[in-house]
């Protein structure tokens, strides 16, 4: 029930369903009633769609106890009794008559709640270690990063320091901790909170429990999965994928990977190695890819595939063009060069960019063609580029029934992050008695 | 419950459990009692798995009433004052006592359910239409052909007339028809009963509502899908897909077409063009497809591009062989054609199959990498072709972790009838009280 009656507040909490208590309205009425139950979620201020969203996902689904705030039962022969007694001769004027009002307050407010419920996420990728607070707004409270460790044991023992760093400081931050997200390269058993394979990236990472050494240390629950999953959540709880059933994120970084949306859920596989998007193969021959295979859309268009191209224009000394600054090193030559070239007109930085851009789209008209989803995500520091070629690939490539895809740019800063917080602030939040 | 006990029969019916008495221990007391109540389904012989698993689908997740066949709550009184009447100096012997049996029986039969219930099934291709009778075990009790009429009219009229033919038939033949299920080539709305668009080889075949001619002519429920998700759904239900919770079933045939199966239900995607995996692109470039695209496994593989091949390879005098019998003309030249020149060591013929199974297999892979099932079944006159390449490309290209997947060729005769009779047959008895 949502709205401003004060059914909600009686009626509603008779019966032990939910209910959202829009604006000041029965605040006020709380205040002179004494069984306000706990079935009631209170926005106050309900000006935006957001806050409103925000409750109705926090009582979706739940169900209450039953208050007993209706007596014995026998109400309707002291009603009988009492109506009797009127004298219904002389005028009648409605007055107030409550019990007094009790000094606990068990109800739940939704500002409290989005301003100190938080998570702790933890992002394992192959360069940094990072650990963070996220409020239940998805607002970053506090941020910590450092080098990822080479060996277990060193990686293990850092996670455990910085993550109970981040519960002390969040204490002071007045911030709830509810439980901690792990996004972690790799393929995971979200299940069992165990990474089976990693990327080659992160080193002694196969067949790892990582939730039992951090549930025992900080003693809460622990989520985790890849990160490319995670950035599909990120967008499904704080991004552009708020609200849609069917969708696909994919991150174009140094890698590629991503995560498919389906029925609101994550497709995860038999095996856990579903939405390996990098390794769709656009080419039954192509340029090699990392993973042994050849012709993935990561080999052409990742960031590590494009630095390969600029790197070879450069020491070919075919990749400085008029208008840009000096170049350094080849080994320091990166994607984002190779960009600028063709910006300025270089024409063999042009068509290997053209080229990434058709196999990404390639690639994406693929996904579109098996899971058929009502949009498509691009994230990571590759999107803004390749977001004009992907939709014209779509344009010319598609069935025309998936052509009207939209595409579009995350705009989440930190994926990973805001992906393994939203494990715990989904599921911690979501009881059903 | 499952077994033979007496508590089947009574005690659960009481509670309204779902039972499936196996043997006949518990039939022969069933004569013996009055209450047999209609919670209880018999599976007499109960010497084949598939006689259980069947017995066990029907009576999954079902309620029955409670049946009253203990009386008015005061046995216990009852009970007490009989054991004080009686004589404990003298030895005691059991003798039944029930109540004289009525004539009849609620009670239900898997074997009578089993030959009785029944689908009508639809089948319209790009040259045939087909109906049939199928019974709850997936035998095709009686198949009617027919040429598919180009025109809308003659179409819908043919349907209803060959449906009311096949009704009147099944009562002579003893089968109960539960519904008429419709496989078809095109987009289809499963929820609305509506073919969205057809491929290219049914005219007259967009926006059509399917379901009401036939529900209003037979006054039967209508289930309608797409060709590809009605052989996935007659694997799931028939054939290798039958418990298997992720799989995908791919048709090579004329064309590519096929169906994916994740938690135990279709992917339909968000615009109902999901699994148009014939349309998987594994080149940037490679053969006109047409779909107007271009390297879409259909343009390599279906039976129609390896006919192409072969009429190239005959128009240019390179695709006969020695042993191979007298070709006719190149229009007859088939993909059959091709297969036995690249048999008798045609290399021309060979390097197109090679491509064909790559390509294929290159799709197969991109599949695994985006859901990740645990079991590929082809089906078509060309499984049986492709079932080896495909398995060693995916040696050679999938990531570690998805190469472990089985790929099994389809032996259901009748994929598309058997997926049309499967949405009748699985619905109409998954009733929940």
């Amino acid at each position: 029930m949502i709205g401003n009656s004060s059914c909600g507040v009686r009626e509603a909490g008779a019966f032990g369903t939910p209910v959202i208590n829009l604006g000041s309205r029965q605040t006020r009425e709380r205040d002179r009633l004494v069984q306000d139950s706990e079935n009631v979620l209170h926005v106050r201020d309900a000006d935006t769609q957001n806050k409103i969203y925000h409750g109705l996902e926090l009582q979706f689904g739940k169900r209450y106890p039953c208050s007993k705030i209706y007596g014995d039962g026998n109400a309707v022969p002291r009603i009988l009794k009492f109506l009797q007694t009127i004298n219904l001769d002389e005028p009648l004027q409605k007055t107030f008559c409550f019990p007094p009002v009790k000094e606990w307050d068990i109800s739940q407010d939704i500002d409290h709640i989005l301003e100190t419920q938080s998570a702790l996420a933890v992002d394992l990728g192959g360069t940094n270690l990072r650990v963070a607070i996220v409020s239940m707004r998805g607002k970053i409270v506090k941020k910590y990063t450092q080098a990822n460790p080479k060996t277990y044991e060193a990686r293990i023992e850092l996670i455990l320091t910085m993550c109970k760093v981040a519960v002390v400081d969040a204490m002071h931050l007045n911030c709830r901790i509810l439980g901690v997200g792990v996004s972690t390269g790799g393929r995971v058993n979200p299940q069992e909170g165990v990474i089976l394979h990693s990327t080659k990236l992160i080193q002694e990472w196969s067949s790892i429990d990582i939730r039992t050494p951090i549930s025992d240390a900080i003693h809460l629950p622990v989520w985790v999965d890849n990160d490319g999953n995670c950035a599909a959540l990120a967008e499904k709880k704080f991004g552009h994928g708020k609200g849609v059933e069917n969708f696909v994120t994919i991150i174009t970084g140094t890698g590629i990977g991503g995560g498919i949306i389906q029925h609101n859920e994550l497709i995860h596989g038999s095996t856990f190695c579903a939405a390996e998007l990098g390794h769709i193969m656009v080419s039954l021959d192509g340029p090699e890819c990392m993973c042994g295979s050849r012709g993935c859309i990561e080999a052409y268009a990742s960031g590590i595939a494009l630095q390969r191209e600029a790197k070879r224009l450069h020491d070919e000394d075919l990749l400085k063009v008029e208008g840009m600054v000096d170049l350094k090193k080849a080994e320091s030559v990166s994607a984002i060069d190779l960009i600028n070239a063709a910006r300025l007109g270089n024409s063999k930085a042009e068509a290997v960019l053209r080229t990434a851009g058709m196999a990404l789209g390639v690639g994406i008209v693929n996904i579109l063609h098996m899971v058929n989803p009502s949009l498509v995500i691009l994230s990571g520091v590759l999107a803004a580029h390749y977001q004009a070629p992907v939709q014209q690939v779509i344009g010319q490539r598609a069935l025309t029934s998936a052509q009207s895809i939209q595409v579009l740019t995350s705009d989440l800063d930190e994926p990973a992050l805001l992906g393994a917080a939203s494990m715990v602030l989904d599921y911690t939040t979501r009881r059903i008695y």
